[in-house]
C-alpha cells in the first residue's frame, strides 16, 4: 500500500497533529468527559476555543485594532451575496475584477443589490491570466477580487492600489503568503483549504464600511449582529471552529505565515520547474500569474491522460485532476501538504515523461 | 469521578457509537486512508454519506414522494428569513403562532418580506402554555409554528388543522415522536439536538410551495438551487453531515421514531412525576403543554438554587440550568439521553427534597 499524498483542492489535507487532536476531542474534550460534539456553545469550554481561534487568526494575519474576525456559517458562496447586501446600496456601484469561476459568481450575486462595474476580465482567454491594466473608478463603493483562482490556477500576486474600500475572497490562498491584510476592509475565506475543515467561514472586517446601506437586513445576514455577539448570534458550527483553532495553532508552531510561505514557494517552484522541464506536461496559465496553491496543467497528448491518472492512483496521489468544469490536471499545494508529497509527485512525473517521452 | 449525565439543550448528547465512529473516521474514513475532514465533497466517498443521510431521514420520517430533504448551512436562525424570502410575497400575509423565543425571532424576520398575522400568542403568561383557540385565515400564504419550545419547555402536541401550507420549526423535537410529517410543506431543524452535531440544518420541502414569489433571490438562498444540486450547491459541511448520517443510522437501529418515542415518554413521565411529587420543585408550564424534550422547572425557595446546582455538579449532571433568558432549571431529554440518566437525576431530586423538604 503506497503512502497517501493528498492533493485535494478543498476540503483538503490537514496536519496530522490536527487530525489526532480532533479525534481525541471527539472522545473527551479537554478532560471534560464530554465530546467536543456534545458541549454547549455558551460554556467557557467552547468560548475558550473560539477566543483562541480569533486571537490566532489576528496574530497570524497581523491585524490591527480596526479589524475584527468572525467565524460564520454558509461558505464563501454565502459571502458572495452577504457582502453586497451589507455594503452596496441600491444607488451605489461596486467594482469587480472577473478572473475566474468564483469571481463570476460573486459578480452575479452583487447585481441583485446595486450596480456592478466589471473593471476587467480574463474570460477572453479562459481565465488563464490576471488582467493588469484596469482602472478602478474612484467613486466605486468598493473593489472586489479573488486573490487566488482555485479552479483556473491563477493568483493575483500584488494587492491592487486603490483608494476605495478593498474586499477580497481569499478562500484558497489565505495564510499561505505574507500580505498586508490591513489594507483590506473585508476578507472572507471558506475554512476548508488553509484554515481548517469545511463548515465555517472566516470573515475579517473593518467596521468602518458597515452601516451605510439603507435596506433592512435579515438578522443573520447583518455583520453588525455577528460582531456584537462575537460570532455567537446563533449556535455556531462548534466542531468546525475547533478544527480551525487547532489548525491555526499548528501554523503558529510552524513559525507562522512567513515560515509557511517559504515552504509553499519551494513546493510550487519544484512542481512548476518540473512541468516546464518535461515536454509531456504543460502548465495552463501565464507564467507571471501562476498560483502557488493550485497548479493546473495538461498533457498535450490526450491519449496519455488516463495512463497518468492511473500512475497517480497507483502511487497514492489523491485528486490529481482538474475541476470538472475545466478538465486536465490540478495539484493543490495547501499549507498542510508537505514538500515530500511534491517531491513524490515530481519523481512520478519524470518517470512518466521518460516512459512516454 | 461520577458518571456523566449530559442534559445539554443543544449541542447535546450523542450516542456513544456515533462518537466512536466519528472519531475513527477522523483517523481513516472508510478505509480510504484519508480523514473524513480531508476528502473531496464531490467524491463517491462523500456522496454515499449524503445519500444515506437523506435516505435515512426520509425513511425515519416516512416521507412521501413529494417531500425532498436538504442539508443546508446556517442554522435554524437562517431559516427564519430564508422561509419567508422564498415563500412569502410582498403582497402576501403569513400566519404565525407566537409561543416562545424562537417563534418570536421567526416572526421578526418574516416581517422583512411581507405581512405577518400573529394568530395567537402566549406572551401574556411568559410563554408557559400553548394557545389553543385561534383561527388561521384561509387565505394566509402559510402557517408557521414552533413544534417544541426549547427554552420555555412547552410543546405543541397535535398538528394544527388548516388548509393553508404548513411550516414548522422542529429543531428541538424532530424525530422524537411519531408525526404525520407529510402534512407539512416545509420543516426545518438545526441538527444539534436529535439529528447530529451543530453546523448543519435539515430542511424538508414539498416543492409545490416554491417558485411563487416575484423577488429575485440570492443563489444560496433559493431552495430550488439546493434541490437541483442535491445539497451540494457549494461545499457542504461534510463532517456535520457525516455525524447526521451516523446518528440517523443509530436511530434506525433503535427501531426508529416509534421505538424512541416510547423511551422518550418513559423519560419525560418519570421526570415530571418526580417533580409533581416533590414539593421542593415545580414544573413551570401548563400540564397539558409540557415538553417531552425540555423539562423546565423551578425551586420555589431561591435560596436552594445554588445547593441544587452544586448537587447536580457533584453527581455528574451536566447543564441542569435554565436558558440564560429565563433562569431556573431545565433538563433536556433528547433521543440519545438514556433512561438511566433520568433515573439518576430523579434519585438525586428525591434525596435533595428529603434533605431540604
Amino acid at each position: 500500500m503506497p503512502l497517501i499524498h493528498n492533493f485535494n483542492s478543498g476540503p483538503s489535507i490537514l496536519p496530522k497533529q490536527v487530525l489526532e487532536q480532533a479525534a481525541a476531542a471527539i472522545h473527551d474534550f479537554n478532560h471534560s468527559e464530554l465530546s467536543i460534539l456534545e458541549i454547549g456553545h455558551r460554556t467557557s469550554l467552547f468560548q475558550d476555543v473560539l477566543d483562541e481561534a480569533v486571537a490566532s487568526l489576528k496574530e497570524l494575519m497581523e491585524l490591527d485594532q480596526e479589524h475584527e474576525v468572525l467565524f460564520l456559517h454558509g461558505g464563501a458562496s454565502t459571502q458572495f451575496f452577504q457582502v453586497p447586501m451589507n455594503i452596496l446600496d441600491d444607488s451605489g456601484s461596486a467594482a469587480y475584477l472577473d478572473c475566474g469561476t468564483w469571481g463570476t459568481k460573486a459578480i452575479k450575486e452583487a447585481r441583485l443589490f446595486g450596480r456592478v462595474d466589471v473593471v476587467a476580465s480574463s474570460k477572453d482567454r479562459n481565465y488563464t491570466y490576471i488582467p493588469k491594466d484596469y482602472r478602478i473608478p474612484p467613486d466605486a463603493t468598493y473593489f472586489h477580487y479573488t486573490t487566488n483562482n482555485t479552479i483556473e490556477g491563477t493568483q493575483v500576486h500584488d494587492i491592487p492600489q486603490t483608494p476605495v474600500p478593498l474586499i477580497a475572497d481569499m478562500s484558497s490562498d489565505i495564510l499561505s503568503r505574507v500580505m498586508d491584510f490591513n489594507r483590506f476592509d473585508l476578507i472572507y475565506a471558506g475554512a476548508q483549504k488553509n484554515i481548517g475543515a469545511a463548515g465555517v467561514n472566516a470573515v475579517i472586517i473593518n467596521k468602518r464600511i458597515l452601516g451605510k446601506v439603507s435596506r433592512r437586513l435579515p438578522s443573520m445576514m447583518d455583520y453588525r449582529n455577528h460582531l456584537e455577539n462575537g460570532s455567537m448570534l446563533n449556535t455556531p458550527p462548534v466542531f468546525a471552529i475547533y478544527v480551525c483553532m487547532l489548525t491555526l495553532r499548528w501554523l503558529k508552531e510552524q513559525g507562522g505565515v512567513a515560515a509557511i510561505e517559504k515552504i509553499n514557494d519551494a513546493k510550487a517552484r519544484l512542481l512548476y520547474d518540473t512541468l516546464d522541464a518535461l515536454p509531456v506536461f504543460r502548465p495552463k496559465v501565464d507564467r507571471a500569474d501562476r498560483s502557488r496553491m493550485n497548479v493546473v496543467f495538461v498533457i498535450d497528448q490526450p491519449e496519455l491522460d488516463a495512463a497518468f491518472q492511473e500512475a497517480c492512483k497507483a502511487n497514492g496521489m489523491v485528486a490529481i485532476r482538474g475541476h470538472r468544469s475545466v478538465g486536465g490536471f490540478r495539484a493543490s499545494l495547501y499549507n498542510a501538504l508537505p514538500l515530500s508529497s511534491v517531491q513524490a509527485l515530481t519523481e512520478l512525473m519524470r518517470y512518466f515523461a521518460q516512459k512516454n517521452g
